[in-house]
């Protein structure tokens, strides 16, 4: 049968990252590619004697249906951290769960891009957002991203040369692919576009609290007082993912609109996942359980920097994040990105993303690749640098 | 702000039946409203004993991140199942798992119907189908549902007189809201169809494992030759709906888009419920659990069928279901429908679903309204009837 697909996915195709992470299935390749926390970062025994005091105190609460809002004690509790971080405004906004904050920035779009409105995104940025836009139909332009942040000057020309922006996709805290934080001077100058040009920043935050130098930078939310941004956060990264959850704050008008597009998605998101979230936040020290991760991070983000300033080539510029799990490699110029990362996962068994993964296209041009240190072991981290150094020396 | 919303959401409403879920929130209030596994109908204690296995032998495995597709264990025991049932061809389908038959059901809408496509449907249906189709923007249309399944004439007469049209949405077995089952004449009539109007049928069978009564009929997909058909099923009614676990099985090329679009929507489905799913078709005896499934909603309905009979007016005529949760009664020709179920929650604190909900348009009229047996007790299941029954008599 010749099967007719909708406009929206007929162009879409499957992330490049799960094609080269199916190459990290493969256990004697080193995974540089993931985007997974350290095995060593799950509060394993906690998770499961929480786990278990659910299963045995209230096992129908947690195996029932329950609202599409989600687990209300988990939303006040995350109301109040948010409302203390100036992230959330009882008067103004609302606070719902989402299965994963990939959930929660798809219902941005969802709800407030028609097809062919505008969707503007730094560029590069995170594959899975952009093949969310995408799916939409939306008009999706990538304006560069720099050292400090998307490029203010490019920005504002993005804003007058298209038509009906909605939104403007962000990544501030150790972006993904790069690892680049916006400064605090950027922050204030995109809600100031955004009050201009009037549209909505739709600010993904899932590493902000894996900062392992440097200082907290304000979030844009917290700096919001017009009712302008849509502030997506996760789990994923600071207690596990495979739980898929996730959270947003935004305006409650925004909001009441995202429950209607969730509850059509998957009615709510998995109750016995909420509640281990829910009953973490209080019965275990999530201060000092963040203090462990930021530590962790540290000492594996120093190693692979130390690897890549003693191995590779002068000639590659990397990133020097303050926190998150990425490293974003600039091979010189005229060098060929992609056969530079194929050689490495077929002959010398290292997976990295190839940069063209996070462009708004896959025919823009980029001489980059992203590495992640939070997925392999040291030792995997000394033996990949050595290695991939010795192929950038090749170039 | 004044905040502009999407062409998909700016007409999509809460649905009708969380909004008067909200009275069941009021212990006081009977819920023949829900759709609620009865809380008898858990299997908490095997569910609590394989939870602890899964944490404690392989913590990692249902934390960290997984693949789209769903865990591979399940999959590949939900193939083998599906095609000893005639609804899975090794050479031909795929089958992934989603959060909720609800996520199947809105991939096949997203992967299929461009904005204006036609999808075609029972009339009444499931709200929250109708819901995620109409946030695709399609060309919803509703046939009429007589006793047997849709009215084939009707149908096709649909199928001539609207364009493009992709998609089929059947609820072939006790279907939500009417409890009626589809003949096998028609589920062959129907497939006739597909091939002579080129659309695809997608099944959602979700109550199919629930008959009491009366003889299982084949499945439209284990009829289908062509490659026509998505069929969604799920451990919502089965084993618990907070886990969040349903499946899909369809010809792999379709199977392939609702991929792309579900890594977009949600990355990957909760890890720990697919385990648990898993391990329980795996130690735990699925067919005598479903034995005592199907025993326990014979009981309740035929106490609410028994104390419908007893004491509803005569001129109320209702579905005589053969398995599933629902009943659905249509009040006499001239009652106001809408002013007996608001009287029945406010006055008299029994909650039922108004027709309406279930309608294309919530502007179409109807008489009816359904009851569910599943979630009440037995107690409320007789008290309920009776006072019910007293106000049907008052019409």
């Amino acid at each position: 049968m010749n099967y007719i697909f909708s406009n929206r996915v007929s162009s879409l195709k499957p992330s490049a990252i799960r094609e080269i992470l199916k190459h990290t299935a493969n256990p004697e390749v080193i995974p540089f590619a993931a985007g997974n926390p350290a095995a060593d970062a799950f509060p394993k025994e906690i998770i499961e004697k929480i786990s278990a005091d659910i299963l045995e105190s209230d096992p129908i609460g947690a195996l029932q249906y329950s609202v599409t809002e989600g687990y209300t004690p988990l939303r006040n509790r995350l109301k109040k951290e948010m409302s203390e971080k100036n992230c959330f405004v009882y008067e103004r906004d609302d606070l719902i769960i989402t299965s994963g904050a990939q959930q929660a920035n798809e219902l941005a779009c969802k709800v407030l891009c028609s097809d062919g409105d505008t969707l503007i995104c730094e560029a590069p940025s995170f594959v899975g957002s952009l093949n969310a836009f995408k799916s939409y139909n939306v008009n999706l332009v990538g304006v560069e991203l720099e050292d400090d942040g998307i490029n203010i000057e490019k920005l504002e020309a993005a804003l007058k040369t298209n038509n009906s922006v909605k939104l403007l996709y962000l990544i501030p805290n150790f972006q993904n692919p790069t690892g680049k934080t916006m400064s605090l001077e950027k922050r204030k100058a995109v809600l100031a576009l955004a009050e201009k040009y009037d549209f909505i920043i739709l600010e993904d935050d899932p590493y902000g609290d894996l900062r392992f130098s440097g200082k907290d930078i304000p979030s844009i939310k917290s700096l919001d007082t017009a009712g302008r941004v849509i502030y997506s956060r996760t789990f994923s990264k600071i207690l596990a993912p495979g739980l898929r959850v996730g959270y947003v704050s935004a305006p409650a008008e925004i909001i009441s609109k995202m429950i209607v597009c969730k509850q059509v998605s998957d009615v709510h998101s998995n109750i016995w996942a909420q509640q281990i979230c829910d009953r973490f936040m209080e019965t275990a020290d999530m201060n000092e359980h963040l203090a462990s991760l930021r530590k962790l991070y540290k000492a594996k983000y120093e190693l692979m920097a130390n690897g890549i300033k003693e191995h590779f080539s002068d000639k590659v510029r990397v990133t020097e994040p303050e926190g998150g799990l990425f490293i974003w490699a600039d091979l010189p110029e005229g060098a060929d990105m992609m056969t530079f990362c194929q050689k490495a996962v077929e002959k010398y068994k290292i997976a990295v993303v190839p940069g063209t993964a996070f462009m708004i296209s896959e025919n823009d041009k980029t001489n980059s690749f992203r590495m992640n240190f939070s997925t392999p072991t040291d030792l995997q981290i000394t033996e990949g640098c050595r290695i991939l150094g010795q192929l950038t020396k090749e170039l």
